[in-house]
């Protein structure tokens, strides 16, 4: 026999790395992508990450979690469900007992999250615990809760959404009666429906929660009817804090599998008259006084949505770096690999890198250039969202309503693209792209709950719809408005236009034109907005019947945004070289001239661009993707994303594509170690062992 | 305490039956719904199923599964990968016996797969491995292999894509080198890319496998050079029957978890130096002569790609019952599902069904119309598949193309709408189409394979664009083609028509007329043809710059078909009653027009519609969408799901989403038998029993 070919375990098999893949090979393809592109990595990155020190702090964090011989992820893919939820619980408390020792910052502590890409069982406390006792609590309750959750000395989570509402957070069932007798809430649960649903970090772990309830004060007169006052926050303690089970009166679990996020404990809570004490309820905005019972209202209603916008602005934030990782392997798996040669060529060549293929380029090149778009607008939210908050503090809130409009549209948007985009990238690498090799499985398992969570992706396009509609209402009427931003502006200078003219279409547009390109957009937008404005507004239409266009005009506005930004930051920087900026250039028109195809009949409808422009895109496209091509490796290493988060044979940095699949087979794989017995038609499965069917259903 | 809490294992838990959800409640809300539609459900199930006795056989086989402890699926998804294998092997060998015990047909068998839901280990079995030697092998190897295959005496497989190569399979580089001396095969893998990759049914499981390999023949002259006349089948031994343990010199195993498909043992497979006798090569089309060594080729190279052929037409008849089982949980589920009162009502009224919100609407009611056109064009499919074959038996390959591009064209179509609407319609579900109870994860996750197994969808439409191109050209050329089919006979008037009038583009359509929809498809799928016809043959551009024209225009074609099997079986249909039949025509409209509004700058560009048409879409559709809305659910309960295939809480039959929600949830879920101890930062993760995580990745 072949000396490749070794026995082990009475079973033959092979020394993998004696073989070879078939040349060229991965690494030899890769280190060949990388010297014939001149696009500077390192000053890319730099000009990537430069704001927040998050290379520095990656850089730092990484190799104390690849130390770690419980945050390898070799074999996780093939726990159960408990049995992974277990492996996330050891590895938070790993990570919190690295955070003392390691004196970690908040930063540094979500930079080892983001690594070892658990959802983890105690994200809710860091997140929107934490924040909503920071943004919705009183000053004295403020200094009680933040000294417990800020040195865990309690665990805690959030719970709003119920078995039958989510969006619709005025329909929550869930009661908190205020009772003036002893000065308690009590909270109840009085359908099935009211069950809290959905909340992280609580079904198995968190002892705290805030509980959001609907606040019912007793009618004056005392025959036990009560007035409702709408949804409010209470911050609860579910669990005894020694035994971890729930306390009297308190149901709680963990509702079951989901698509993903099997790290997390999504709990449903149920409540059976559970006593708390007036200091429950948040303050900050709203109030019961505990000796007349009467209840004070916020004087900004719309303050109470900081928690939730919180939540988007992340989530718009992030979604660069989740796209980025899906396109990094997609595209560095596709230049690997080959199929076929060139069918117009000499049948002499290599086979073509798949990278090579219009097809695969069509699919992957606009989102490559998708993750910069993100990028840019994903720090415009940011700084939108700080500067609102910052606003808010100081009792201002103008610019409440464009944050929260914002956020919405831009949420659903990005959310959109980048989970549509990670799904893109698996399918343009075929076959193994099904693999669990690709490391797209969990990504895309968890982050398809993007889509839906922290308000619904079509639901929320509303709220921009509605803040647009309002805006062009204003710039109808000539209303100064307060806090003027972008959109009074072009709104303005559109109307104005129109009134002049009696036409809302315009110019033609030269799409070698950057800025109008931008234009375009603006255009498009703008009509869409306007027409909008004519039928609710001026025709009176119902909301509801207009819902498909209003969608429309969110994710127009949102594209805006997302080209405007890219535009507004290359325009601006000056720091990189032309090599990098060139690229950044290109991959600017190319995720402008993409979006315009794929929504082009509605840009011709509104005038935006003309018949001739439209048919000119997808050669300009081509030609684009032509230009990117080449530095598409460079392009995505820039980005920095390393193998330890990536976890995938096909994306790896090195490029062994086909050695690290079949190490994960052949090494990783347990099923291998088991003889089955598929030959006989008895009730043993395993070789000799007389395992059966019912023995496995018995161990649930 | 209230009575409906109670102390089970020293946790409160309550007997949920006893609090009801809000009402009215989804067997209120489905009862209302089917009384109110006049859809005659049995007779328009009889229309869907009547020519195959599926609904008579799947009433027989239903109840016997059901009895069957190890079918149910309640605890399936907490099982790690191998143990969710074992049970699947477990259920495949009783699904085995059952055949025997009830002397099920092939039919009766499949019809069991297809409910029980399992990717069974046996697949390839019954599938590629005896369609193979059915079709491939001599007369005589039937007769031998034939009897052993059907009385499960030996289990097989199917091993073509390797590591390295899937699409181009004359890349196989695994070899089967002829030894004259011994009269011998010799099947060697001579890189890491050779080894066989993805072969179900093969990782752990069979004992036989076609295995597709590089034939070389030695070169005249006898110095140890040989020459390869591409790849061929063999059938193989692999494993020995007793021990299940591979041969010596066969090194296989399975490769891991996937995306999906966890139930199947997909394979690698290595040979070494491994004889296998002349026998094994299937000799119907081709051979060696044991004595000479001469190689007889295929008379018609063609022949070969029946296998491939049988496999893509199976999956595009298919495709109609996946999304119908989506499409029938999102239809239940979102008429249960209510959130938000009217905006512009009263304020009083219940909050509505969100199947009543056009933006839940555009997503799922097209895709109810989906599951129809898919169910006509893919008997249109097995028709042609049928005929194709009969004519191959005869030694007529006349059809054999035309069959192979269209299942081409349409696997990559019907499987992109089927995996697409799977998704579309879990997130038009919002929060709880992330849970489990959703019904949609497995079917989901199994499903991604299709868009890429048995030719990339991106791949594979340049076969249907090459024949549609050939076929322009014979039109130009007005060249009699033998075998003339609906495409020749179109192309040729399109160029007798633009030969007179020197124009390409036509009339304005009457998009309430059904034949005009017809025709619009018809022409914007001739002009792309037209087109690429000029850019390949007249301009002689290059194949590959082509490329994504050649998709658009793959999908144009395909599309015109599942629009023309869906007006003509309208149009032939007698039997229905009006009721059935005027929501068929609806449904046909929403499909045909909601296609067309997608591409709908294609088709202008293409003349086939004008402006003012195309503006009229989205109200004809808001027309047709408010028409089949009232009769949403019984067209879907027409498809006959069970709820033992759904297995989903939010699609069940009666309506109890929210009981069954919680019922999984509190009931079925292990990980509420656990108390962890997340208050605890040492290692210890379960209470009090000192395990950690490092037991957990032990266990591997």
């Amino acid at each position: 026999m072949d000396p490749r070919i070794q026995t082990i375990d009475g079973n033959s098999a092979l020394i993998f790395y004696a073989l070879r893949p078939s040349q060229p090979d991965g690494p030899m393809t890769l280190t060949f992508e990388r010297h014939q592109s001149d696009v500077p990595v390192q000053q890319l990155s730099q000009h990537l990450f430069s704001t927040d020190g998050f290379l520095e702090r990656q850089a730092r964090i990484l190799p104390l979690l690849e130390n770690e011989p419980l945050l390898s992820k070799e074999k996780q893919q093939h726990l159960s469900r408990v049995e992974r939820f277990k492996l996330a619980l050891a590895r938070a408390k790993l990570l919190r007992r690295m955070a003392d020792k390691h004196q970690w910052s908040d930063d540094d502590y979500k930079m080892a999250q983001y690594l070892v890409d658990d959802v983890s069982p105690y994200f809710l406390q860091t997140e929107m615990f934490v924040t909503t006792v920071r943004e919705q609590a009183s000053e004295k309750q403020r200094d009680y809760w933040l000294p417990l959750i800020e040195s865990w000395r309690i665990v805690g989570a959030y719970a709003q959404t119920e078995l039958g509402h989510g969006s619709n957070v005025r329909g929550l069932e869930c009661q908190a009666r205020w009772d003036p007798s002893t000065r308690e809430f009590i909270l109840h649960s009085p359908s099935l429906t009211s069950s809290k649903w959905w909340n992280g970090s609580l079904g198995r772990v968190a002892n705290h929660a805030i509980v959001v309830a609907q606040l019912l004060l007793p009618k004056a007169g005392g025959n036990e009817e009560y007035i409702s006052y709408g949804p409010h926050p209470f911050v609860v303690q579910v669990r005894d804090l020694k035994s971890n089970k729930p306390l009297p009166g308190v149901v709680i679990g963990d509702i079951g599998p989901k698509y993903g996020y099997a790290t997390m404990d999504n709990a449903y809570v149920l409540f059976d008259q559970f006593r708390i004490p007036h200091s429950a309820m948040l303050s900050r905005y709203s109030s019961v006084d505990p000796d007349s019972g009467e209840y004070t209202k916020p004087e900004q209603p719309a303050a109470v949505y900081g928690s939730l916008t919180y939540a988007r602005a992340k989530i718009v934030r992030h979604a660069r770096l989740v796209l980025a990782r899906a396109v990094t392997v997609a595209v560095r798996y596709t230049v690997i690999r080959r199929q076929f040669r060139d069918r117009d060529g000499s049948g002499t060549e290599q086979e073509m890198s798949v990278l090579d293929y219009p097809t695969v380029q069509i699919r992957i090149l606009p989102l490559l250039a998708t993750t910069f778009a993100l990028h840019y607008t994903g720090l415009a939210m940011q700084n939108v969202y700080h500067a609102a908050r910052k606003d808010i503090e100081s009792g201002q809130y103008k610019s409440l309503s464009y944050m929260h409009s914002m956020s919405s549209g831009l949420k659903s948007l990005c959310t959109m693209l980048a989970a549509d985009g990670i799904e893109t990238c698996r399918r343009a690498m075929g076959g193994h792209g099904f693999g669990g090799g690709s490391g797209l499985i969990q990504l895309n398992n968890d982050y398809l709950s993007k889509p839906t969570v922290e308000g619904d992706n079509w639901m929320i396009t509303q709220q921009l719809a509605a803040y647009l509609i309002k805006k062009m209402a204003a710039a109808v009427e000539s209303i100064d408005t307060t806090g003027e931003d972008e959109v009074d502006a072009r709104f303005k200078a559109f109307i104005s236009k129109r009134r002049q003219t009696r036409s809302s279409t315009s110019h033609s547009l030269n799409l070698r034109n950057d800025h109008d390109i931008v234009k375009g957009f603006e255009d498009r937008a703008t009509i869409l907005v306007f027409e909008a404005y004519e039928l609710r507004i001026i025709k009176k239409q119902k909301w509801n019947k207009l819902l498909i266009q209003l969608h429309k005009l969110s994710k127009a506005q949102s594209q805006l945004i997302l080209v405007t930004t890219f535009f507004d930051a290359l325009s601006a920087e000056t720091s990189l070289e032309d090599s990098a900026k060139s690229k950044l250039w290109d991959l600017y028109r190319l995720f402008a001239l993409t979006t315009m195809e794929n929504e082009a009949y509605e840009f011709f409808r509104c005038g935006a661009i003309s018949q001739s422009d439209l048919n000119a895109i997808p050669s300009r496209i081509e030609e684009l993707m032509g230009r990117i091509r080449p530095h598409a490796v460079n392009l995505v290493d820039s980005w920095k994303i390393p193998d330890y988060l990536l976890d995938s044979a096909l994306g790896r940095w090195d490029g062994r594509v086909y050695e690290d699949l079949f190490h994960r087979a052949h090494r990783l794989n347990p099923l291998n170690n088991i003889t089955f017995n598929p030959n006989c038609w008895e009730e043993e499965i395993v070789m000799g062992t007389g395992e059966t069917g019912r023995d496995i259903l018995a161990k649930l």
